[in-house]
């Protein structure tokens, strides 16, 4: 018996010595304490190309420059697919209330406004308190009239309340539009108070003309609100400036790279985020954090051991203004079996949670996965993901989809905003994004059975 | 002992129950729990108005506005001043850089800043990590060049790095021009991390002919300094566009009301304020705050009873762009004494100390105002107080001065920018602020004794 517990002792310290320095070699553990691959894909993108809305010059040179860092940094099969699209660019915007309190306002046209004539409109603004007001004004009763659309917003972490104050920016101004309107401005769709309004697209129903469609700033909203109650029931007119313009179609594209796995007949573990940003910032939590970590993680997760199967990063054109690139490289690549689509495209605050949508054909994966992300402060969750707006061709496979969620508290703080830059970026939380995003995709890429599960079922 | 100690605690139960009725009586203890008159000032000025440019219509109509004001809410002699100034009016103002990294920044132009061409001014950046640095420079150095200043400002509660950081602002464009630069550009003072630039004066010494003179944003001035460190040496070439213009003399004015005393023959009590504001903001800190503040805590400090002194309030015009309304107040009242002099310009965020410069020659008061404050969680000095811009006359006559400090430590993510708006002052903190003031007013305004002591030394 001594000899045998000694031997037990003996195996348990082994073991345990084992565990420890497999954890302290992991490549999770090393991109926590270490990465700068993110950073520098971050950093670089926002500082040497900076803003770089969907099909425009300024988009290209940052997949042009995606190109170059994507071959410098161990990347192969790098490439720029190119699609066309239809590109819409800001022009002159000004806002401001010529009676009852005349001062200047800070707005932003919404993707896809019409334009207002060069001296802009003029006229009475009606306020809308929420948005369902304005669906319920009778139909006519905003001819001549801009529309205002307030509701109010409050940062969660899960980022849910943008579905909630959303539908004002998204189709506020078509509804608007149907009523009569000329033109509409919404309190910008975020959670911060400073002088940068939040751009966005916005649609127009079919059959409805689109109207020039601006958002204030939160202060500037609050200010309007605070004239509707002193004005007493005097008109409160604005004159609004928005002279953007269609470019017709103009070319995009998807930036690929891989990390060629031992089996390259295996369907590929897919990484996705977007290149594209909207005009006003330059692009860093919206969407060049998430085109870092992504690639971070693929360095990491395959610097040990080439891993089993080929990860893929696709860093999409052109998803701020209707995910043209989400829907050109499914349409483009719709033959090829994706393993498992993952993709970063909310910041990069810390991650808290893991959903997948294959708890119930592959348990022991999502055990495999949950502890893998245990130690960085990330929960499993039995709600099932449905991936983010890059990943359309896992969606339309009914393939695997993982999510790992980002804490929003403050995303909507600079989304679509001028401020969203660099500063803005905390480096530790986002090397524990690096760290999760490794921990997981070392375990996909070296997974050996089919992701969904034996039965893989078509959705 | 018995009747003896019966009466004492009778005796101390009736003193008890005076002190606790006097203090619920108190005006300053009603302005902390319910005062909405400094709100509705500055809510009224910033929805009404909003920014009140020095010397412009704006200006003006913010002073009608003052006048309206004070007269409805039992202000008495009130009256617009007229004085004379020069003006300077922002025009166009835009920044990219060309060369290596093309990108647009945000900036604004400082005051009298001069203008450049339509078509701007496309130049090398040269970089100065310090004011010191760029003093250093040899004379003639920067011919042709665009001078980049930065700094580092640490947020403080008594807003000391004002003067640390503030002089590559007040003559960083003049010092530039004196060593041949056709352009300057700063990192913004201020303390804040976002897209919206801080303005403020600068000014050229005697003989140095006025360049362009911007300020960046603090993200984008972060980000030009990235561009340095990636450029390696490369040059940095940027294309700036300010189109400010002077419109010669102009009409400004100070506002002023008072609340009569019993005695008018002694001299009064002047509450300071300013009542112009820079063009991006509202003017809601800087300082319709301030006007709302001494305004209500005048009102408060008579609503029981007539005081003794005239309390005089004075809302200076034009005090941004150069102390305009406190020189002409000075200039215009030289032969009224003035009792004491006090301002209010730092925000709305709480005081946490009383300064005097009376400590040497009337303790006695000194020790009556400690006594009012403290209660508010103020502390008393022994620094001498030195008054603010407002209050030249008081400076001028040698006069008793008091500071109240307010907490700067967010003061300086807002001044002289966009985001100074209603929204960022604090409900609470604002009526701490009344009554404090409301509660140094009372004492003021009914000391039958010379402020400034007995001796009432002239300076």
């Amino acid at each position: 018996m001594h000899t045998y517990a000694s031997a037990l002792v003996a195996l348990s310290l082994s073991v345990s010595t084992t565990a420890v320095m497999a954890q302290t070699t992991d490549h999770a553990d090393i991109a926590l304490k270490s990465d700068t691959i993110a950073w520098d894909f971050v950093e670089g993108i926002t500082t040497e190309v900076g803003p770089r809305q969907a099909g425009t010059e300024a988009e290209a040179r940052g997949r042009a420059w995606a190109v170059r860092w994507l071959n410098a940094n161990g990347f192969t099969n790098v490439a720029d697919e190119a699609f066309m699209m239809d590109t819409w660019v800001r022009g002159t915007e000004t806002a401001e209330i010529i009676a009852p309190f005349p001062q200047p306002f800070h707005v932003t046209a919404l993707g896809t406004s019409a334009a207002t004539p060069a001296g802009g409109i003029t006229a009475e603004v009606v306020e809308f308190k929420t948005f369902d007001a304005l669906r319920a004004a009778p139909a006519g009763s905003l001819k001549g009239k801009i529309a205002y659309i307030s509701h109010s917003m409050t940062p969660t972490q899960n980022g849910s309340q943008y579905g909630f104050a959303g539908p004002a920016r998204w189709v506020g101004a078509s509804v608007a539009a149907s009523k009569g309107a000329v033109a509409s401005v919404i309190k910008s769709i975020g959670t911060d108070m400073h002088r940068n309004p939040h751009t966005g697209g916005t649609t127009f129903a079919d059959g409805v003309s689109p109207i020039p469609a601006g958002a204030l700033s939160l202060p500037d909203a609050a200010n309007l609100e605070r004239m509707f109650a002193r004005a007493k029931g005097k008109p409160v007119t604005m004159k609004l400036v928005l002279t953007p313009r269609d470019l017709g179609q103009t070319r995009s594209g998807n930036v690929v790279g891989e990390i060629v796995g031992r089996d390259p007949s295996l369907p590929p573990v897919l990484l996705a985020c977007h290149i594209d940003s909207w005009d006003l910032g330059t692009g860093a939590m919206d969407d060049g954090a998430g085109c870092g970590i992504i690639s971070a993680a693929a360095r990491h997760a395959s610097m040990a051991n080439q891993p089993l199967r080929t990860i893929r990063v696709l860093f999409a054109g052109a998803e701020e203004t209707g995910l043209w690139g989400s829907k050109a490289y499914a349409a483009a690549h719709a033959d090829e079996k994706i393993g498992v689509g993952l993709e970063s495209d909310f910041g990069a605050d810390r991650i808290w949670q893991i959903e997948t949508n294959f708890g119930a054909s592959n348990p022991e994966l999502v055990k495999k996965l949950a502890a893998a992300v245990a130690r960085f402060g990330v929960a499993s969750s039995a709600a099932t993901a449905t991936g983010g707006a890059d990943i359309n061709i896992s969606r339309e496979q009914g393939g695997a989809i993982i999510d790992l969620q980002q804490d929003g508290t403050r995303y909507f703080d600079l989304h679509h905003t001028p401020d969203d830059t660099l500063d803005k970026i905390d480096p530790v939380q986002l090397r524990q994004n690096v760290a999760v995003w490794t921990a997981v995709v070392q375990v996909l890429a070296n997974e050996t059975s089919p992701i969904m599960g034996a039965a893989q079922p078509a959705r």
